[in-house]
């Protein structure tokens, strides 16, 4: 696919024409191979290809909705758990494609036989669905003959101050990311997964998230968290090749060479006190986050996506942007220059027994190296963002993300074949 | 708005416009107010308005995903329980317009004051918001001196043969029914409504639905629940002014006079055990719902809108309909000829600690009496229907839906004023 072709075929899409734009430019990252756009349908009928050098649901223009689960191996089979990753891959090559999850469907087939697909997707459109696989360090144990594989990068992360994990909101030996436009597909796409996983892997937990808090494209407005705030001004975007380079894609120099092409991926749930956010004044929630709350504009002035001037002053010589902002303890001129691949959710999973919301950020981050591009920058943020008393994190997975698939291969097969 | 009207707005809307047209049409329902489309705005921008002869949320055509809270009253002050439905009233009706939860909105007002809108939906239109309100038995209780006014229908439903109801999911002194496209605006709708009752109530539980599975409309495809099968086929539909009197309406001569108009809702939680579900042959899953699964046809033949033919057999003489298929259990026919106008919604909570998909259906039913409406039915169904195999109720609540409100009055206004 050419400059060219790519051209009409951005400028020929409506609606979902810029997003797709994006996921065609795409092609031409990493080594030849890349994460491409499937078809040149447009909106809910676009989809993209499980195959290229990196996995689909990193780079691809942030869907709306999130269904993430994390399973733990049941058996103690390497060859078992080989045949569902094949497995896995063959279904989520024709989920994404927008058919059902084997090749009968789930309305055909032998009729005394389970459908190999359960049914819920049947007439909804592929909807932008990408599913991203990934392997915790759990799974590097000597069950199954990796421990020699385990990337250093999986080193557990730290106990950060302020951290309330719940063991069973965290980590898994795999982790799978659907995201698409329609929650009913990525519904549809984690259970069949699961299903085709039984006696090998059980679901550990799993996370619905109903809007995105960042985009990975430059023409898109930039969502809006719990708070009220839009999120993720700064994040990399797709188009970005040398910060992916520098921040997000692992390269041929790895540790592990099967992670060539690959990412790390941080999750962690913040649950938000929104009930205590809520009761502050606009003034204390824009001194919070370093923006102002209408237009996400830096409180140095200028426009959202301006740079903030941290050194400038206001009124009794005090800084515009307050020393202790989120904006400010998370800005890259403050942690080395690194950034991260932010895809994360807004969740609410009901309400808590004192009769508050249980909800908050489902943060999804891809790093070159979380040792490097993640733990400094949370510390930061744990011991001197104001922000944090209003969040607690409840949950965290350290994930690695193998890179993309070839034709023929399956997820992570290199991590079992070398 | 006349007849010509309304066929002109109809033909004039495109996406959205099917839906619009319906609920256009539903002027002309009840004695003379109705609940009405707000605006012409076609798609996103379409909104529905607060006031009309019943609430909004119930005919209204089903928008596509769900927020339900209950709430518990923390005040015993008559009052301050009054002042609370004022305000959630204006806000209502605000929010469905697309504005924000109070007159300055999130981004203006005291600057040293909290925002009188939380911020997450700014930018976002209405997207179909319908906020609906309920009042649960508990609230009739002495607290308020509305002891006398509680209406026979609030009866405690009676335990069904394997319910398993857990009383962080049930019941609530008041509940609110958010249903709208964008569930960034549901949950926007109830987080300010929370927001603004603090102080007054507190949340006892929370539901989120991802997708519908059921339509009020007949031009919509049927959608479809986790068990993969079209369902609502045979819902009452909004235009179906018989049967919305026969079985949803509370009619003028209630139990209790300020009930006329209203309705009343019959919230399950259901679980389904997919998982084992999705281990039945095809043949099985359709002999258990009584319908095909690709069409949704019902087993005696013909298309999925067919009555099903309870008495036609098939080979050695037995009904092509098996004697316990939900559908034959669940039929008007064999249940006295009474109908339920469903709203339900698809959800998925995480995992269970035995690594299964917390998932299942939320039952949304209003009725014009739960006694002969929903018991009875529910009962044969708990006894007599395979399908209970498979699911298990999780959470139930019952509430009295007061009718519409009129412009300056507040909603539940005729049970406090009377």
């Amino acid at each position: 696919m050419g400059e060219e072709r790519r051209g009409i075929s951005r400028r020929g899409l409506i609606g979902g024409g810029a997003a797709l734009g994006v996921g065609a430019a795409a092609v031409g990252f990493g080594a030849g191979r890349a994460t491409a756009v499937e078809t040149e349908r447009a909106g809910a009928a676009a989809a993209y290809s499980l195959y290229g050098a990196h996995q689909p649901g990193i780079v691809t223009p942030v869907q709306d909705r999130l269904h993430f689960a994390t399973f733990d191996v049941t058996t103690d089979s390497r060859a078992a758990l080989v045949d569902m990753l094949r497995a896995w891959t063959d279904a989520a090559a024709r989920m994404m494609h927008g058919d059902g999850a084997g090749p009968s469907g789930p309305t055909s087939g032998d009729y005394d036989a389970p459908p190999d697909d359960t049914g819920e997707a049947i007439d909804l459109p592929p909807s932008r669905l990408t599913l991203t696989f990934g392997f915790g360090a759990s799974l590097f144990d000597d069950r199954f003959g990796l421990s020699g594989k385990r990337p250093a990068a999986l080193d557990p992360l730290p106990h950060f101050p302020g951290d309330n994990l719940r063991p069973e909101r965290s980590e898994g030996d795999l982790c799978v990311q659907a995201c698409a436009d329609d929650p009913q597909v990525a519904v549809h796409a984690i259970r069949n997964l699961a299903r085709i996983g039984f006696g090998t892997v059980g679901m550990r937990w799993s996370q619905l998230g109903f809007g995105k808090t960042s985009t990975t494209t430059r023409d898109e407005a930039t969502p809006r968290n719990l708070f009220g705030f839009k999120d993720g001004t700064m994040n990399v975007k797709s188009d970005d090749r040398d910060a992916l380079a520098d921040h997000v894609w692992v390269g041929e120099d790895a540790d592990q060479p099967w992670m060539a092409g690959g990412s790390y991926l941080v999750a962690r749930r913040i649950t938000m006190t929104i009930e205590t956010w809520d009761r502050q004044s606009l003034r204390e929630q824009e001194r919070v986050v370093g923006r102002t709350k209408s237009e996400g504009a830096p409180l140095s002035g200028g426009v959202e996506r301006d740079q903030p001037d941290f050194e400038r002053a206001g009124r009794e010589g005090k800084p515009l942007v307050d020393p202790a902002a989120h904006v400010r303890i998370a800005h890259p001129d403050h942690n080395g220059g690194v950034q991260m691949l932010r895809r994360g959710y807004n969740f609410v999973d009901g309400s808590s027994d004192i009769g508050r919301m249980d909800a908050g950020l489902f943060f999804l981050a891809y790093v070159v190296d979380p040792a490097t591009h993640f733990v400094p920058v949370q510390m930061r943020l744990a011991t001197l963002d104001d922000m944090q008393e209003y969040v607690q994190h409840t949950g965290s997975g350290l994930f690695a993300i193998p890179p993309g698939v070839r034709r023929g291969e399956y997820v992570g097969q290199g991590l079992f074949s070398a």
